[in-house]
């Protein structure tokens, strides 16, 4: 198995993993947990392939990906009663996605030569939008949105701490363990120190 | 007219009127009331076009599937007043939509050679995104997430049903009626008589 | 540079200047900004291009379109708090864009010589689908939904009047234009005189 097809699996079923803890706070049934864990495990990987036209798109191709989603949804169903806060295991488990589906994308862009800006898109859309769909199908605040946090901006950290590492003459798999590892510090720093970027703020504080 | 084609053009008319129904209640104009029945009556079988790379898209290669959506929007923009509950419509009338749209999307994947699971993903997300892209626009609850109701797993069990008659050795058109039977037998069940699945509770009931 | 390619740029631009300024309502940091501007610039050409199969999708083929909504997004958060009133430029500025994005995605279905109803379908989506992902992202209700107001109406009749400018023999170039005009001036009447086509109205007003 190589390196892209291990971060596009754990990808999948660390997505479906938090879908589920999301569907356990609608709480749905147990088909409701495989369906917003499919979607939002395979969500971002599918809209990467669309744009790229690459087909068929891989969980057509290679149908386990599903199993695999829709096992960790059964999983999250009968332990998510365990947990003692599924927002904080939703908000880590999230920042474990992220950082493996980022290089995902990454490499999917690289494989099919694409221009360094679309290299770097490829990665943040394959990050954020199965975690955007889970958020706007199940009514919560998007995280890709939330305030005060780096989300957004680790992908793109990431994907282009990869793209530089690449451009030192390193192998591929290289470049996407630094584009891996930067996602994830940046976005585990924010989420434990609250490291951010200025907000736009629509009003001076007055006086 | 092939069995294909006749729930096609019955999925996208009826889910049309349930996208017109449903922007009646958000008090559109007339052309708001096309914009969301067509968005409803040909979103699910739209994404199924483009994940199967499928192409021209159903209505883009027909579309007349566009008239007979934008029909029914009008007909629904004259008529709505005489309904007296216009959700209970909504309800109905998507549970036909989705018993059509169901095998509708099971038939394309079958004759792509699709994978089982893919097939029965297939029949899922026909059957189901189209009314889930209507209740994010127009901001409703999503009917396919909505609590102690049986909906995506009646799309499930309709597919899986339709795999098994074709096990059996039966003809495609058997199996895509045993299809919607299944599918709708089991939401009309859950719509009169309240049958679901346990959904999963955050919080046994205190004493 | 030919015109199509003019519009495509123009509606990207002013379409990421609106997402800008909805992403400054939702006080997000500066690559928030630069996410949602994008999502907003790009995000109706490339239902269009995935819908008629054109590929690459415009902006995988020319990233600069990426850029630019990156610039109007930065130019945006440095200069949003000068503005009197966010909303307001967020309307006018998405007029524009409309204005521009329906007769390019007119342009683009002509080019691949699609059936007329397919063409002013892919102008109206082309111009409203970018907004609309914009507003449900960001959480706003959705301008193209906005009672009493004329939004997708205008869209529908710029490509309409742009397909009978064809009928009449003109170029192509003046059709487009034609589009972007009436689809302007019928928007910019609905926002500055209140025009507007009978909405649905569920009960008549008691006496």
């Amino acid at each position: 198995m190589d390196l892209p097809t291990i971060l596009d699996t754990a990808s999948v079923v660390v997505f479906a993993l938090t879908g589920a803890l999301v569907a356990s706070r609608a709480q749905l049934d147990i088909v409701g947990f495989a369906f917003v864990a499919c979607l939002t495990a395979v969500g971002g990987g599918t809209i990467r392939d669309l744009l790229l036209d690459r087909h068929p798109v891989f969980w057509v191709a290679e149908p386990a990906y599903i199993l695999w989603a829709t096992a960790a949804a059964v999983g999250i169903f009968v332990t998510a009663h365990l947990l003692e806060s599924r927002m904080k295991w939703v908000i880590w488990l999230d920042s474990f996605a992220l950082a493996v589906a980022v290089p995902a994308g990454v490499a999917a862009a690289l494989e099919t030569q694409q221009h360094p800006v679309v290299v770097v898109l490829m990665g943040m859309a394959t990050g954020s939008l199965g975690g955007l769909m889970r958020d706007v199908v199940c009514n919560e605040v998007p995280l890709v949105l939330k305030q005060g946090e780096l989300y957004i901006s680790c992908a793109m950290a990431g994907a282009i701490a990869g793209l530089i590492t690449l451009q030192f003459g390193l192998p591929i798999n290289t470049a996407l363990l630094v584009c891996a590892a930067t996602t994830w510090a940046l976005r585990a720093g924010s989420i434990t120190f609250g490291w951010h970027i200025p907000v736009y703020k629509s009003r001076p504080p007055r006086q």
